[in-house]
This record gives structure tokens, C-alpha cells and sequence, in this order.
């Protein structure tokens, strides 16, 4: 039996889940926590608040297309609006390792004001601890955010049904290849760029367009769409049909994941929803995502089955079936 | 010139105030984020928030009197206290070292549901990553946490002046020589413990007896009594007088002090507050706090002068003056 942490429980995957279902729920058991989403919905007075955390770890901490800084600021951001809130604050809790140069420090303060400013929000609050040398990696960075939910009902899994439509925003692994391309220090003929975007605003837009017919959103960062899909298909009860063909995949992703044997249903995003929307506004929301730079590539990949077995169905590109299971042991250490 | 991040950099004192002066406020420039309180205070709607979050990454882990999750609970909810906030919840944000012993890990989860408990808080949201071995340091907890500030207008050292009395709600020193002891595997005669509490009750307490004459709560962690009442008098503008003699200490933490060569004016405290009253209020704050477990050793220690230099004069017990200077070139790390 399995005595210590592992790398593997860190994956967003199963071991992920284990973990908190075993060692750390059943002492924190409460009702909030236990829904395990994007972000809490807490009520205060009149006004109803998203809340959430998320330390960042990622290697290497500069990377194609960001850095730990800008994934930290849009990360959280990300969780808030998977919720439909719009974002007020970010915290920032920073773990510095003793001997990091105070260039690649400046370096990310410059980036994640960067990342904040273009995302149209503040840090108002801080922490900076340092460990000695050779007790951290770098630096660590931990955002926690609240934001304003003013749409109702919120969108949840609780809310998915049968006939639903799942729509995924755009292109799926790009940020799970460069973080494993850029630490190997692997050479590819193409390159590939982390797609961390903060998504806010698109999840504004689609709110104000499609209303209460927007059932369910999550970002399908650690363990990829697949564990996303797995994770909401087990909670909601129903199952979910997915076209393997129609998931937007970008031609260097798919030929980086070929040649390194990865599976980008698997490997994180980091600038992607996954939206479930009641059948008669799916074209609607896909043109309204479409029309915009965060959804360019955004497709319907499936829908929402009658059956209710929690199950997640892959139409393959060869016109096969296969159940899709969450990520599990094959850790992809911190790629966020 | 210092070209990298260095232990002093985290110590609470001078070192931790001028990365954030030069290296990261410069960037996230803002009215909230520069007035570097305990908490940020936000309004949203006609609601006003505190928002608070601090990493710790104490070593050890477990030492007597508590450990890294009683420390996260309570450290935080203090932050929201001292800005005369009711806690309402909290994030968890878990960086976890491979390796970490899986009963460990246990225990700290009990340890965070029962200080959570007794403070009558909900953790609501988390986060769990895992970083390999040699990358990390077992485990370091980030929580951020919000309150509901009712109290107007709120305590602030802005609100700091000539004629306030300066009050301690306890012994000084105890954390930090716990910690410092427990790490260095020190035997000595007299035992210390840490005294992490979660002090919103007290604050509470205060506030509805005081109301507006309580003019502005700090906890002195990092850096201890010394820094807090430096930084505070340097901010406020305003000169304290603090009578040495007055400040009240454990015998034991005294007399670990003199033999390990530490002022326990710059240890830490993780159950303490320094309040600042009108003069007609200070007795009654004083029995106020005597009357209470959180504030049986509670003393008035010093008061604010009409000089506006923002300088902390101590009067020493054996009748002299001298000026008492943040923490400074001392690192004392990981004490939180």
C-alpha cells in the first residue's frame, strides 16, 4: 500500500482524487468544498461571490507563450469564470528559493502586472516567504481570487442534461506539449506556444447571449479535456458522447504528441472551456465564440446521452467506441 | 550589489520591504496592494470585504504548542481580524513535497479541520500540487481568506495618533523561540510553545466595547514587536514611546533568549495583537483583554507622541532611551 506522496498525486488525475477523497475531505467535510468545482459560490448579503485558489509550480517557470506569472494571473481568473463571475481581486502568495536572480524575479513581476492589467484586474493582496536553497524550485505562486457572479442559476454540473451540446473553445494540449517540449529541451520542426489567455470575457459574452441556457463550464487544465470530461460525466451521472475527430487539435501539438507518444486529450490548457449548452443554443454559441480571438477554433464535440452511467464514450476517427478514463498513472509533473 | 534572492529577503524585516519597494510594487502599482495591511479591504456593493493570504512553509512542520495547518488557519483568520474582520471563509492552497509520509499528511488535515472548528470557520475551496523530492520541503500551505468588515470607520494606521495608547495582548516572543528551539533540537530546562490563536473573537470583542476609539491592530509576526511598531510608526508618520519594562514576556522565552543571544522583541508572535486606542479607552481595553484567554497577559506598552519623525523610542528598564530599528540582517527563516 501506497505510504507516501507521490508525483502522480499531484496529476489532476486519479491519484489526484484519491488523494482528497481519502486524506483530506473527510476531515474538512463541508458542502462548498465537497462540490470540488472551479471556484466556491459563497453568498454574502445579497451579493454572490466566486472564490478560488491555485498554487503554481510549473517547470520551466519561463516558457513559449508565458510564464509561471501570467499562468497565475489567468489561471485564477479562468477558474472564476468557469463559475460566470466576473473577476474583482487577486491574492498573491509568492515561495522564493534562496538564490533566485532578482532579474528573472523583476522579470515576473513585470509579467504578471502585464497579465493583470490586460486582464482588467488588481492584486490588493500579498505574501512573500523564501526558503533556503535546495527546500523549493525557483519560485512558487499562489493566486487566489474572488469574483461577482450576477448570473443565475450558476452553471454547474448539476445543471448538465440529456441533450445537451459540449463545446470545447479552441485547440486542446497546447500548453501540456510546450511545458514537456520546453523542459526536455526537446527540438521540434514545429513549435508549439502555451495557449494561457484569460477567459473572462468570452464567458461575459456567451452569459449575455445564451443566459440560463449555458449549463456547465470548466477549463480542462491538469489532466487535460479527457480527465475534465471524465470528472463531470462521473458527477453529473450522465453520459457523454464525444466525436474524437471533431476536437480541435493544432497540426504541431498533434505531430509533437505523435512523435513524443502523448495523448493531447490528456495534457493540460490553459486558455480553454469546455461549455455545455442546451441544444437550441449550440450554433449560436459557437459563432459567437468563433467570432471572437478566444474561441477561434472553437467546435461542438459532442453531446449529453440519455443514459445515466457517468460514462465518457469516444467516437473514434475510425469509426469505433472506447470509454475515455481520467488521467492515471502516468504523471506529468507540474506542467501549472 | 545583491544580485539574488536571499534568506533576508523573507525575514519580515528591512531585506522583505525593500524587494517589495523595488522589485514588485513598482509593477503591480496600486491604492490597495501599497497600503501593505494585514488584509486588503475591498467593497463590493454595499459590502465591505478584507481579503488576506500567506503562505507557510514553517520548519519543522509539527512543533509544540502546533503546526503548519493550525498556523495557516489561524495566521490568516488574524490578518482578516486585524482589520476588525469576521472571517468567512478560507482557501487551501497545498504544495506537497514527493515523499511526504502519507500519515503525515493525515494529521495536518485533522489539525487544519479542527482549527477551522474552533474558529468556526469554512474552508471552501483548494488546490493540491506535488513537487519531486528535493524541490519542495514536505509541505508548505497557502491560505487566503475573507471576512465581512461591519465595524466603520475601519482600523488602519492611518487612523494612528498623538495621545493613542499602545497596547500588547500578550507575551511576546513564544512562536519564534518554539520554532527556533524545536529546529536546532535543543534541550532546554524551561519549555516554550507556540502560541498560534485565532484572535477574531477578541477583536470582536474590542470592537463592541471600543467601537471607533480602537484606531488600528497589527499582529506582529516576522520581524516581531519590533518591526511591527517600527513599520507602523514609519508609516503613520507619528513617533512611539514604548516602555520596555512594560512589554510582557514569558519567563521562559526570556530566558531562552539570553541563552541563545535573541531579542524576543524580533521573534514571532502567531496569537498576539498590538492595538492602538484613544487614551479614555485604554484601561477598559486593557481589563477587556485581561478578562479573555486570547489576552490574559495583555499590557499597555507605550503611547504615540506629538513629534512626527516615525520613530519608535524605547525606554529600556534600566532608564535610558534608544531607537528601535525593523529586523535587519538577522535571518531567522521559516518561521511561519
Amino acid at each position: 500500500m501506497q505510504q507516501h506522496i507521490t508525483l502522480d498525486h499531484g496529476s489532476g488525475g486519479l491519484a489526484s482524487q484519491e488523494l482528497l477523497f481519502k486524506y483530506l475531505l473527510p476531515f474538512l467535510n463541508n458542502s462548498v468544498l465537497n462540490e470540488l468545482e472551479d471556484s466556491a459560490v459563497i453568498s454574502i448579503g445579497e451579493t454572490k461571490l466566486a472564490f478560488t485558489t491555485d498554487s503554481y509550480v510549473v517547470d520551466p517557470i519561463f516558457f513559449p507563450g508565458g510564464d509561471i506569472a501570467r499562468l497565475a494571473v489567468n489561471g485564477t481568473l479562468n477558474d472564476l469564470a468557469m463559475k460566470g463571475a466576473s473577476p474583482v481581486c487577486l491574492s498573491l502568495g509568492l515561495i522564493l528559493e534562496e538564490g533566485l536572480r532578482l532579474e528573472e524575479f523583476e522579470r515576473l513581476s513585470r509579467s504578471l502586472s502585464e497579465a493583470a492589467e490586460a486582464a482588467g484586474i488588481q492584486v490588493v493582496t500579498g505574501d512573500t516567504k523564501v526558503v533556503p536553497h535546495g527546500k523549493g524550485d525557483k519560485i512558487f505562486i499562489n493566486t487566489s481570487g474572488i469574483g461577482v457572479i450576477h448570473c443565475e442559476p450558476v452553471p454547474s454540473y448539476h445543471r448538465i442534461q440529456p441533450g445537451d451540446c459540449i463545446l470545447v473553445s479552441g485547440t486542446v494540449g497546447d500548453h501540456g506539449i510546450t511545458i514537456l517540449t520546453s523542459r526536455s529541451g526537446l527540438k521540434l520542426e514545429t513549435s508549439t506556444t502555451s495557449d494561457t489567455m484569460p477567459l473572462h470575457r468570452l464567458v461575459a459574452a456567451l452569459l449575455e447571449e445564451v443566459k440560463s441556457g449555458l449549463h456547465c463550464m470548466r477549463d480542462p487544465t491538469r489532466g487535460g479535456l479527457a480527465t475534465t470530461l471524465t470528472e463531470l460525466a462521473g458527477r453529473s451521472g450522465w453520459d457523454f458522447e464525444i466525436d474524437e475527430e471533431a476536437i480541435p487539435i493544432h497540426s504541431s501539438v498533434a505531430s509533437a504528441c505523435e512523435i513524443l507518444g502523448f495523448d493531447p486529450l490528456y495534457l493540460a490548457n490553459e486558455g480553454k472551456c469546455v461549455v455545455f449548452v442546451a441544444p437550441e443554443h449550440a450554433e449560436k454559441t459557437l459563432q459567437l465564440m468563433r467570432s471572437r480571438h478566444e474561441g477561434v477554433s472553437a467546435a461542438i464535440i459532442g453531446r449529453v446521452m440519455p443514459e445515466k452511467n457517468g460514462r465518457v464514450i469516444l467516437k473514434t476517427a475510425i469509426g469505433g467506441k472506447r470509454l475515455l478514463r481520467p488521467l492515471t498513472g502516468e504523471p506529468l509533473p507540474r506542467i501549472c
